[in-house]
């Protein structure tokens, strides 16, 4: 059955797939994933504005200001929010000008109004002096034509769409989300929406489970439904899978006979990269190259395939739909509460709850997935190692 | 303006809403928010079931078998998946069974395919023996009648996807999705579509990057579009989103005129819980109760309104939401680079770039939302602080 064994590491190195979803205009949205860096068209701000509430005047004229020796200027009107300003400042003049207006003509720079007086009507008195540039949020310095706003290859983020707004881009060139078709087999599973199953038959746990992880690496579900354990049936729900989605998921089964059949027909439609993952659980992972679409066979216990498409299928969705700077993962370091052993060769993925910064690891058998719901998250025994002992610190990804 | 100035912990604490969106029964989905623990009922699995490939035996039946001296059995049959099995399993019988086979009567426990062998048709050798319910996947082992599938207050998550459809729930009940409005003001502001801004004029960069913001705490954005600066519209516009959503963002204006407006207009339709908050950027942030609704009043620089809405918005949203088990932070500890100076009684909020364990703070005018773009996360100088030296470790909160 394992005619091949493979690390993860080693898997998605063998499985790298050129495929990346086809590149559209489409409007900033929080995930959207730019297929190229996305650049300034025009100066922003398009002309020089006001940090502070203030006077507007020529940095000059302030030089030499103090406390005991303020500086009178000539008050010649006042900035009014969204006009542009009606004259100039000229020397020995200031203009009253709110944070955001525009900066006057002749003047560079604005002393805030905590620095000054207003001694008389017409008249501002400045109590220091300020630098050119001062009280300014000068042109372009949030951009200017040509200067990248947000990269490619990063789902955008809230302050991506804020500055994408301010520089009046309604329109960015991105991946679109892969879509993932997900297929479940074996003659006993039914619909979720079973009221009542026989006492053989299980509900379809893995494809609602498995949308969920795709829409979090940022792909599109594709529900394809149940297959029966039947050679002609599975490869023709494969072909058209394989067909339509950018990467395919079959939960191939959890007995030998189920998982054997569905290598025989996926080696009928594109080339075996491995039949196992040297990992537990998910040992029984087929991985395949199908005409450039990736497919993943997982194992048929819930917990274990879900446990695989974090390792495999999310970072293959997420290369598909052009993210190649993936969201960082959220992590605590915690002390383990007691030993945990493992065989060295294969990385071990344990559940485990973390609380007052220690790990409690989550046992039981594989088909259940209530360890994992249970479970904040999880923390890997690598290759290498042969167990992690009572009190050894170990590295926790926090479910989201 | 700053009469009253909190900080960030007592600002939520004095906003201590209790408004929570209405509960209805939904499809289970990511992020859903359940409004009470979900628990199973039936039992699940129904029967008991195979977790190995093998033959369903009598345990007794085994005892003493090994290598040297293997337990010959009878193979009465064969497991079907996906149907009750046709017979029982009797004394000195065995019958092959595939993984999640439901187990026959009469048989308690597993022998894996590996620890036998068939020397002739209709009989079964076991090298080794088995203990009662070993290969057995209990009836109620996931989940007995009455049992918490997944609990109140965490959205859910993929796994939790899957153990409510394993047990056939396709209804929760959950809260709503907070509807948060969210306004922008000032003369100045035009929508992002503007193609030619006067050059007095600027996009609005807040909403589209508060809607993301909000998306991201679980909540459903309402965008109300751009109100001017005056008393009546703003207060007509405030009316009818206290009247209509559960949270209400409204970027108040950078200037001090603006900020006035708002709060005078803010102090009609609800108590003012403070003027200002404790933090840079984001000092003129206003905070009131409006009736039960909770109203953020945030700084017109984006960037400070992005900072502010993080600390408050988000857990106000997820509270409203029904939220008690938000997600976790994406951190990481990191040495700074360079000293940042910090004023004492003040949380300061530093953007901050991350490479190989280094800390890079990024600077800029708080108009300017290019470093919050650039920076891969943020990490806080407490209010006791008076600054962080180079050298020091940081935990940056990474961006998702």
């Amino acid at each position: 059955m394992f005619l091949s064994v493979l690390t993860v590491d080693d898997a998605l190195r063998a499985l790298h797939t050129a495929r990346r979803t086809p590149i559209r205009g489409v409007p900033p949205a929080l995930g959207v994933v730019p297929a190229e860096p996305v650049a300034a068209e025009a100066w922003l701000p398009p002309a020089a504005r006001a940090t502070v509430d203030g006077y507007a005047v020529r940095a000059i004229d302030t030089y030499g200001a103090s406390e005991t020796l303020p500086t009178f200027l000539e008050l010649t009107g006042a900035v009014v929010m969204g006009t542009a300003p009606a004259q100039d400042v000229g020397p020995g003049a200031a203009m009253a000008i709110p944070t955001g207006g525009l900066l006057p003509h002749g003047a560079d720079a604005v002393v805030m109004v905590e620095h000054t007086t207003e001694p008389m009507p017409g008249h501002v008195e400045l109590l220091r002096p300020v630098a050119p540039g001062e009280g300014v949020l000068h042109a372009g310095e949030e951009a200017r034509p040509g200067d990248e706003l947000v990269p490619a290859g990063r789902a955008l983020r809230a302050a991506d769409l804020g500055l994408l707004a301010a520089a009046g881009i309604t329109t960015v060139r991105a991946h679109a989300r892969p879509h993932v078709g997900i297929l479940s087999t074996g003659d006993e599973v039914v619909p979720p929406s079973t009221a009542e199953p026989g006492p053989a038959q299980v509900r379809d746990a893995c494809a609602p489970a498995l949308a969920g992880l795709v829409r979090e690496a940022g792909g599109e579900p594709r529900l394809r439904g149940i297959v029966p354990d039947d050679a002609a049936a599975l490869e023709h729900a494969l072909q058209a899978a394989v067909a339509e989605d950018d990467v395919v998921v079959v939960s191939a089964g959890s007995s030998v006979g189920a998982r054997d059949l569905t290598a025989t027909v996926v080696a009928r439609l594109g080339e075996v990269v491995c039949h196992g993952l040297a990992v537990k659980p998910g040992k029984p992972t087929l991985l395949a190259d199908c005409g450039g679409v990736p497919l993943v066979g997982l194992p048929g216990n819930p917990r274990s395939a879900l446990v695989v498409f974090r390792l495999v299928g999310v970072p293959l969705v997420r290369r598909v739909g052009g993210i190649t700077a993936p969201p960082p993962d959220a992590t605590v370091s915690a002390r383990l509460d007691r030993d945990v052993p493992s065989a060295a060769g294969r990385l071990d993925v344990v559940q485990a709850r973390v609380h007052d910064g220690t790990a409690t690891p989550l046992f039981g058998a594989s088909a259940l997935l209530g360890p994992m719901v249970r479970a904040d998250g999880w923390f890997r025994i690598p290759e290498a190692a042969t167990g992690v002992g009572a009190g050894a610190e170990v590295e926790v990804t926090l479910y989201g």
